[in-house]
Order: structure tokens, then sequence, then C-alpha cells
């Protein structure tokens, strides 16, 4: 190979966003790899997709620069400020099963130093439980909103708050719903306008959405 | 050809549900054979999704023994009894592009001698006219619910009430929610149990499974 | 995480239901969570697509709280009254592939107290099969038919018996039918009307509908 | 252009099966061209999928030349003989709507010197229809079975007689069943052994299978 | 029909958007009643997909109160007021085939007093003709991407300026772009983080996507 | 459960085929059983897709009483006759990776008493290598084409030789061939006429759709 | 609007393709401001999918201005050379139907100077017509190669030809092959190596393409 | 079986391109009879999709014969030559996780004795490392494109440069992106025209390619 891995640098400052690695489709070799040139440049870094497995697969040195966190699978590497402005930003998802792409979002925004609320176990099925948290869903200006299944959160949430929402569909699902593609085109398809999303399980990009969103 | 139409005449008897024909995909000419030998065999027969156009080029004399009815397509061959149990079946849709489909479950039922409530215009976008309508829908033991685009509805009703909710998926939307595939998907995958689930478009379908729980 | 797990302790009340755990999607660190509160707050809980592997992971306390049936991977935390009602509700099943998702309604409807009958083995490529046992089932109220491959099973009840025919596809199949898609498309398509249609594999949706409808 | 249209007109002698032009996506000037040179070389022709607008925008003189056939939408170019063996085939179809492939395979057979019995309308949800002919169908050594919406008439009749069964989805059906691929998945997907499959609408091709089978 | 029309005419202050009617699935007469009660309420409405023929159907009363414009198929009724911060927004499109979407965001807008800057025919396989007018386009707080085809556009934007992306893919292609979806998945699967999506061809969500952004 | 497996036992006299049994969605405890009653029973019968892991997992007596073969996967049970009428029936394959295929249907007939040749490795990327033996199999009655990929392989057949093609598709491929439905969807649309098709991987279907048209 | 259309003058410079005008879907009064504009500037510009329909309501001026040829349904502006090396192309097509595709090609080609080789009806159902002019075939440098139904032809040459092929998938078909997708799969999933592709029906696209290879 | 494997030995004299083996559908058992065969022959040859399991599981002496990959999964069996006209093909590539695809296409022109520059890490997300290096990549006469998820970078490389581009989409990507169709679909429906594409993943199939391209 003739060329070596070339960080975008200076992503953040041309789009607002920092370098960010997915790691599902890498090597651990590969993975190591960027880690260690990250490291040499001292630049921040998050890393997505990282799953246990992988983490523990690290090099000894490699893993002791990162801030690993098992349910998201997301690692930091670099400082992390204090969040800010908490109430700005609800992540609202519909159950259990969900809560590994909620939690993406929110260690996303925390390495970007943006703290955000977590509602969880909200699913239409029990509307009640929806309803009793939307006034306090509804003080936030942008919702994260996380469901797999059939999706109907989405539209219901956006019928009910004046907030931007950021439907993350998820492949929680089975049979008709397997891989997610049902959450996806509910959101995309809602009778609730002013709906926007993002690809199925992308907690990361949902938070960048978001922060983007905030900057305005 | 040497076998004619054969109508399946004691289908009543068998199974509950009188013989009805699907005119989508049958000639004018077919449609007239179909109900020349009803008529001359004195069977009552109910007509699906006979649009204006081929209704209006049967012979006059067809279309005097007919009932049709335009928004729903249907037309009754034979009399009608009145209505009885109007509050055992509640059909609910969530729009005024979901009325044809609607209407062809009222019709379906009417034609089988039982009434239904009708409640209109509650799709979830707007959240509070549901709602307001929840408990009236409650008093019903059955919902035929008729939603199109994202199919929320399902789910949301079936959270509501205690009644058996048949889902009928309709074709209405675009995108990703043309054909109605998306709202077939949003019921099939709903995550409040107790949903079922017909063809899309299918209001005959849902009045015949209906029918079939009340006479339990 | 500021929001924890909370139970719809009242589902059963609203909609006739009891509260469920899809447990195919959940770690088994955030099942022994939802099973710890449950038990503190001694509600009565069933636990569907809780693989064998599993269940051996749970802690032991866990495993001996639980009626544990391996076929249909399904848990009951609480008490079980007497079924009542055996020949209310016929399940129906087409190979012996299909028997995991034909025990899982069997025993979701053995949770609400609801007894059934059980005819296995009656694909109709064996036609004959079928009708020798067309009587017995006839004399039921509900058919939940449960079958895989090319789904033929659904329109042939449909047409031979008086009873509301509840349809389970299952992902028994390869090449087209791999999946379930096929069987599911020919319930919903099917030429007999009065089927109605849960998702791939969806048996714990079947007793559910089959109980509200009961219930009328 | 610098090659005019090649008839493949040793093909009978080659493959058994005689050259057939498909209409359907050709213009009428393209047709008539065709007609042309295979009346220039006094060739026997079969046209397919020859819609009755198309047919009546030929020229008076190819109009003239043709034994056209309007529910099959075929013709014939050439002398027929009379047909032999009308018992070795049957064809079999599910309803009104199936007509025309029913027909499309019966006349491609003809233009062969084939003869074939014809039982129509005999869907399984009205399944003792088919019972009553199942002896009949059963007499003859190669069953065409043509059927749309869920095609389960197709594992229905190979579960119940001898012959080689072929199995002719159609494209009659909406829904989850419009274009006719869940009667075709339905086919391959057949829990009994022995059906073998032409495309959607494919009764020309299915005649000519049978054509190639009978003459093993 | 026991239950009319009943408008969300409330929708605006709850959720910050207004009531707008879909006219693609209803009949004229459909729209005509529509129209009429909410001119008798003097309630403010947005009409979408309202083709020209319908327009021309539509009572001459109908169709003085309306403000109609053909390119975008939208029409409004009552006041509309003066726009403003028309450097808020951009609406970015490949080429010519994609303005009548484009124009929906715009219109869409408009109908709620928001100005947009519109720069069209900057279709990626012209690239310069996009980088010449990056600059520009960088200065708006969110940007508003219309593209068919591939939707390369999206991805390119999204790395190029700092502003929140809404992608709008279009249905215009042919072959495998056919209805969209290409675009959609483009959009979806991007490599450039922070875009969000909306349905293919949705201009007016997205408006009310940008919207809820700018009133964060 | 309260019916235990019920063999097909006489299906072979009713339909021609003896009773197989398709392993792959059945356990190893389930296969044991079905095993055990036809040994009772002393019935003959032949087990389809039994990988090497669960044939190992059986019984030794039960391993005993099986003539297993690992490529094709089957296993015979009972007395196997020495085949005949070998220049009937020739299996051609495209290619070493749909050897398992091929070898299934070889097997499914030897198991039903009659012989075949095999034609391996004429995939059309080496066109000269069909060529050569096209003579060869142009003196079969019938020809089962196994090929996966794009199935080429059917088309090229059916258009050089008189015999009926029965096409099997395979799944061996990748990318848009993934999963073997490229080359069904080419065996369904091949150009040339007379093409039959069985399921992706059916070598066991193909070879008992052979031996229907075998005794005509 | 504020930004009109701006063509991408310098495309044939940059990447040795002209600018093209895609009209299938823009309005004919998009298509006349397109022309005008291109007219004014003095530029030659290829038009395609210029239905006749839309190429009829152009003014006359307009229509007076273009070289129109209604079977690939383009229009050429501009002055035309001579064609020059007509042996290196050869453009092979399956059917008549593929006529349209085969000469958009061909005219592509002739706008920018280039002749070609057609050679016309060599589906490989009749594979002696195809074999018979393979050695012609192959003495040009690049074939492209238009087929729709299961697409073989692009295997077949491939696999008996040195040129570099790229296959053009057409959406001639129907069933399954409808809208070409089994074409298009057919050519990318071939086993024959050294294929490449393009859209289906893009017959623009290939000679584009072919005009890039010629030109290295 | 009648017929053991029998090597195209004559394809590179036929076709120009030499005999690969595509070894991810084949055993190691079956691998090792064709290299053993080759061997025997002396023939050269390349192995493709090998995975390092498979090859660690060959014999020996087998393993000792090839030249062997990792990351490309690729081996060589004989003499490899110098590569040569470094400068007429280069590999561009989006992203870490498309190296494996990237170097399967230049390890397949090594073997054909072709040199090619690599360019890697230059997905659009960060267009400006594409910039930086497209007067580098116009440079060469054929540009063979990796990349997965949306597949941006085909569209803007065949904007940039007069090269021809050669698509290779990439199964790298989750949710609608998964498997590689979304990238593959941006290739074909791409706004910049004279893209050509091969399968997902297909670095072999491009390799070849470009070497008929080449050799023109």
């Amino acid at each position: 190979m003739t060329t070596g891995f070339v960080g975008d640098w200076n992503r953040q400052a041309r789009t607002g966003i920092a370098e960010a690695v997915f790691c599902q489709s890498k090597s651990t070799a590969q993975i190591a790899d960027i880690l260690g040139e990250a490291t040499n440049g001292q630049h921040r870094m998050l890393f997505t997709r990282l799953s246990a497995e992988k983490f523990a697969d690290l090099p000894d040195s490699a893993r002791d620069a990162l801030n690993y966190e098992p349910v998201s699978q997301t690692a930091f590497l670099g400082a992390i400020s204090p969040v800010s402005q908490p109430n700005a930003i609800c992540i609202v998802s519909a159950g259990t099963s969900d809560d590994a792409v909620a939690r993406e979002a929110q260690r996303t925004l925390e390495f970007m130093g943006q703290g955000a609320s977590m509602v969880r176990d909200v699913g239409v099925a029990g509307l009640w439980r929806l309803m009793e948290r939307a006034e306090f869903i509804g003080q936030h200006r942008i919702v994260i909103a996380v469901a797999g299944m059939e999706g109907a959160l989405f539209s219901v949430i956006a019928g009910l708050v004046n907030a931007l929402v950021i439907a993350v569909p998820t492949s929680v699902g089975y049979g008709v719903g397997q891989g997610g593609a049902t959450a996806l085109h509910s959101a995309l398809a809602s009778c609730s306008p002013g709906i926007v999303t993002v690809n199925i399980d992308n907690g990361f990009g949902a938070a960048c959405a978001a922060m983007k969103a905030l900057r305005l």
C-alpha cells in the first residue's frame, strides 16, 4: 500500500463534528493503527461500534488510553469537558432493547460537551407512560427518539411536542420488523410533519445532527 | 372452455361468509356473466372493487339490479335486512384518504346485516382527536382500524382499548409508504400485543373476520 | 441513565393482556433486572424468546422462580390457574418444524388461564391428514393456524371451517421461503375471506388476539 | 440498422418448440415487419401478448392472415391441425380472473396440435369444488395449474394427484399479492414435492414445457 | 358516515406547524369539502400535491380563494405575511427535474413566513458548479438539499459546510434509481455525519423540520 | 402435545413420491423421533439437509440404520434397489460449488431406483466445455440443470437440446447473487421456452419432478 | 427562482463527454428553455429520452433545430461530423424489443463522432444465431451488449470474445423480469469475468463509457 | 460422479483473462483437489476469497506452493512477472474498511503483470482529501473506485477526471447500507456519465475489466 491512513483532523473546524471511527467493519489491527496515529498527533477521537470483544483484543496501552463504555460500544480518546445545557436535548427510547443505541447518542453528545436527558421505556404499547412524561419531554428543544419494531413512537411524539424530532430507528424486531426497515419506513412515512430521520441504529448520526441544529 | 363459472353458493352455510366477487381483475363482460348466473339462481351476492367506470359499462338491467355505492366501490345484489348491533363494531380511520377502504368494510358488514360505528380523521398526528374519541371507541367489542402512511394508529389504539383490533393498512402514502407496505409492516410489527391484520386495502376481509369473531 | 425500567403493570386491566417481556434482543443482565423488579413487585410476568442459553445464564434464584419450557422458549413468573374452556381454541400446525411457535401460542394461553387443543403435522402435502381432523378442528370457535414454507394451510382451513382463523406464518423454509415472508404473504393474500394474520413466528401475538376475541 | 430480423425458423426441429413472438414490448410496426417476413417465408408462427388494441392497429392484410383470440391475446399464423390426445393435459384454474393465462396455455397447446381439458373456478376457498373434480383431474398425465393471489391451489393439487404439476402463478391480486410474486413464491416454496414452476402469467411457457414432457 | 372532517386547527399552537392537506390521494370532491370547512372557519391552510388537473376541477369560488403555484403543486388559503430571514435557509437542488420538490419546500416556508435562498443545477456531475457556490451556501444555517438519481449531493454538501443538512431525496431517476429509493438510501447511509432525511419528494416535510430547527 | 408425528406413509402410492424429511429446521431430537417411528413401521424414508454435525449427534443405532452421504447431506433408511434407465436423466452442473445440490438430486433419484448421468463444470464462462458435452446431454430425455450466480446455463442448455429442462438455481454467489435469487429469476425469465424451475437449492424437488415426468 | 439553468458547457473538455439532457422527468417547457440557452450559446447538445409526444409539443423552431430519431428517442443540436472507426465498437442486442436501447447507444456514439457495428436478434434462445456472428463480433475492441429478460447474452458473449463487454440490461420482460432487475443482476453476477455494467436501459451511459475506454 | 474438475486452461488465450478459482463456496477438500490438478498441469492459477482459515487448513505442500496475501484473501500459483505500466491504473478507495477489496483488485492486476497506484482514505466526507489527490488520480487512464456506504465517491471522481471509472461497490455499511446494495445502486444511478460497475466486493472483476480495457 502506498498511502497510509490520513485522519480528517480538521473536520471539526470545517463541519462542526469531530472525527469518529466506525469500528464494525475494521479489524483490531486496523483500529490499533488508527488509534496509534491519533495518539501520536494528540488528537481527540471517538470510536463507535467497538464491541467488547474487539476492545478486549486491543493492546493494553490502547485500552488504557480509552474511556470505554460497553452498552453503547463507544470509546473516547482524549479529554472530556463537563457537559453543558443538559435541558436542550432529550433522548427518548421505546424499550430496554433500544438502550444501546440511545446510549450511543448520549455518549456522542457527551464527547462533544453536550448533556442530554434520558427518558426510557415509553413505547406506545403503554401510552400512559409516554403521556406522563410528555410535559417533561416537551421542555427540551430537540428530541432524539429511539425505537424499533413498528416505530409508532416517532409519530406520537411529533404530534405531542414542539421540539425538532430526530428519529433513530433501531434494528430491534423480528419477522417483518427484522433489521429495522419497518421502524425506518414509519419514521419517513409519518403522518406527523417535521420528523427527520437517520440510518437504522445510527445514534451517533442523530447526535451529530442535534449538535448542528443546536449551534444554529 | 368446457366449464363455466360455478358459484360457491353454499359458502355462507359452510364458513359463515357469503360469496363475494372481486371485480378489479375481471372484465365487464365477466362481471355481467357472473351477475347473470347469480340473478338466475336468486342468490344474494356482494361485488367489491367495482369501479364507477366498470359499473357504468354494465348493461342497464344489471345496473338496475344492483345497490351501488361509489366511494366504497361496492354493489349489493339481493335484499338487505336492517342492520343489528350497531355498537358491537367500530370502524376507525386515520384520514379522509382512507374513506374508501373504511366504507368497503362498513358496506360489507351492512350486507351481512351488521351495523357499525364510524370514527374518522383521528390520525395520530393530531393525537388529541383520537384521545377525545377513545372512550367511545372503547365501548365497542371489535375495532376495525384503517390507516395508511406509517400506520401508527394501530399501535396507539391497541394500547388504549380492550377490544380486538383488526388492522387494515391502506395504500395511502408516497415514497417509502407507497402501496401500503409500511402501514402493513407497522401493524404486523406492532409493540402492542393483540393486533391482527389483513391485506392492504382489504376492508372486505376485515369485515368478514369481524363477523366471524362476533359470532363466536 | 436517569430512568430505570418501568413495568406496564396495569396493562392487563387496561387492555386485557398481561405484560410480557420479549427476551431475544435483551442481554441476560437486562432480563435479570426486569425479573428482579417484577419479583419485588409481586407481579406475574410472561417471558418469550428466552433461549435455553440465556435461561442457563440467569442467576440460580431467577431460574428457580421461573416455570421454563424449552421448546417454546417461554417462562412464567407467578402462579398459574388451571386452564379453562379447552375446546374454544384449536392450535393447528403444519409440520414438526412449526412446533416451537405452536407451543409458544399454547403456553401464552396457559399463562392467561386458557386451554387449547393441539393438532399437529397436518400440512396440505398430505391433505388427507387434515381432512381426517377437519371435523374435530371445526368444533372450536377459534383456530390458530401455524405454518411456514408456502402457508397453503391457512387458505385450506379457512375454506373448511366456520371458526375465526388466526394465521401465524413461521420462518420455516429456504430459498424464496426463507424467513417466512412467503407464508406471511400467503396468509394476507388468501383467496379465503376471514383470515387474520400476525407477524412471522408470533405465537404470542396470536394467543393474545385469540383471548381478546374470546372475551368479546 | 445493418441487420434485419432473423427468425429462428429451425427452432422447432432443434428444440421441439415452434418460434413464438412476444408482442408486449414490441411496437405495431415491429410486429407487422415480423409478420411480413414470416408470411414471405411461409413459416407458421405464434403471437402472444398481442393486445386487442395492437391487433386492431395492424394492416388489414395482416389481420386477415391471423387466427386471433382476444381473451388469451394470441394469434396463429399458418395452418392448425386437429388436436390430439385431449386427455393427456388438464389445465386447472383458480378463478375467472385467471382465464386469460389459462387460455394462453390452451391456445399454445392447440397451435402445437395438442388438446387439453379445462377445469375452471376451483380455487381452494371453495375446496369442495376442487375435491369434486379431483378424480377427473387425476386422470391426466400433466396438470397445468393456474392461480394468483396466494397460490394455495398448487400445493393442494400436488398433494392430491399423481400427475406432474406445472404451476403458472398469475398477477391476479392486490396488496402483498400484487404482480404475482406471492403466488410464484408459494409454488416454489410448496410443501408438496414435485411441483415445477414457470414465470408469472407465462401460460405459453407452461404449454411448451408440457409438450416437452409429453414427448419424452 | 357519522363523523365529518375535523381539522386539527390547533396544530400550529401545539407543534409549531400549520395544518396542511395532502391532496394526492383525495378526490376533488373531498378537497372542495375540506376547503369549504376551512373557509367557513377562517382558517389558513396549505394544500400540497394539488395537481393542475385537480385544481382546474375545483369550483370557481374555490380556485379564486386559493393562491396556486403549478410547479410546486401547492396552494395557500388565507393571508401570507412578507417573508423574513431569507439568509437562514438555503435550498440546493441537483437538476432541473428536482425543481418541483425544491419549490414545494420554498412555498411551504413562504406560507410559514420564512424566506429561503435557492441554488439550482449543482449536481455533482459538474462538481465545479457546486464548488463555486459552496461559500454562498455555507453562509446559511440550514441547507435543504434536493436530489434524485444517486443522491451524491447530500454527502458532498455535508462534507463542505457547517450547516444542518436536511436531505430530500426525489423520485427522479430510472432503472435502479426509479422511485427515489437509491437517493433516499444514499442520504441515510452517507459517510458524512450530521445529515438528516425526510421521505422521498417530501419538500413539505423538509420545510417543516427546518422551521422547527430554526425556532429552537 | 396431544398428537405425535404422523407419517404420510401412503404418499408414494397417492402421488408417486416417497415421504422425505427435511432436517434443516428440525432438532436432532425431532429427527431421532421420526427415524424411530419409521424404523418401527418398517418404512423406507429419505432424509435431506441432514448436516454432518446433526448426523454425528444422532444415536449410534440411528446412524447405523442410515446410508449417509455427506456432500449431498442425504440419508436413506431402508433397502435400495439397483438403479435403472441411467440414460433417461442427465444432471448438469455449472461449477464445483454446485456439487452439493447436484448430488442431492442424484441421491434422491437413486432412492427412487432411478439412475442419472452427471456432467459437471460446464458453466457458460467456458462455453466450449458445454458445447463439447452438448451432444451427450442431448441424448437424455430430461436435463436437471444446476447453477448459481447468474444462471445463464439454463437458457443456453434449453436453446441447445430437445429435453425437458428442470432448472435448479443454487445459492452460490455473492453481492447481487447472494442467496440464489438472481439464478432463480434467470431461470424464470429465460428467453428459451420450455424451462421449468424449482426452489433455490432444491435438488430433491427437481428429482421428484423428473420422476413424475418420466413416469408419464 | 433566483438561479436559472447553468449548462456544464465545459464538461467535454473536463471529462471527455459532451453535455446531455435527460428529458424523461422534464416538462416540455423546461426542455424548450434548456434548448433555447444552448442555441443562444451555440453549444452542441444531446437530448435523450425525448419521447415523440414531447418532441411534437416543442415549438416549431425548436423542432427545426433538432436532428430527431424516434426509435432511440434522441435528438442532436448542432453539427455532426462523419463517424470514424466503425470497427472499434460492436453493439449486440438480443431481440427486437431491445432496439430502442441499442439505438440510443448508437446515436450517442454518432453524436461523439464514433461509428459502430450493429448485430441484432442474437438472443441465446437461438444460440446458433449468435455463434454464426461470434467471429465478426470478436473483431471489435469493445462490445456493447443489450439484453433484457434473463440477460444470459452477457455471460455467453464474455465467454466467447476478447473484447471489453459493457452490459446494458433492458427493462424488457414481465413477471420476475419486469423492469429489468433480473437482466441487471445477471450482468453483475456473471460467471464470466470482465463484464462491466451500466443502469437498466442506459444506452447513453454505455456509449459514454465506450468512448472513454476507446480514448485510453 | 462420472466427471471430475475440468480447468478452462485456455481461457487466457480465448478471453485474455487467466482462470481464477472463487473459494468462498468451496470446501477445503475441493480447493485442494483443484490446486492439485493445476499443479500437475503446471498451470498458473489465481485463488480469490481464500480465507485465512481455509488457507491454514490446506495441506503443507499446497500452502508452500502458494503466494498468499491475507488482507485481499488471494493466492497465486505459479511465477509472477515484474509488473509493468504502474501509471496506467489507479485504485482509489474511500476508507480503511474498503482495503480488502482494493487489495483484491491490486493483487489480481499483479497476477496479470500489471501495476497500479493506490490512493486510500479519500471518502467524500472529507472532500479536501480527494481534491488534493485529484490531479494525481487524473494522470491515470483507468480509475478503479472502491467504496461502500452511500458510494458518493463514484460520482465525484467521474465528475473530476477524464479516465474510465470502474466502480466497485463494497459491502461496508449498516442499516440501509448493509450488504452493499446502496453503494451499488449509487454507481448505477450516478448522474455522472461514463461510470461502469461490477458486482459488490468484486475487486477481481474490476481488475479483469481494467485489463481488457487497457489491452484495447
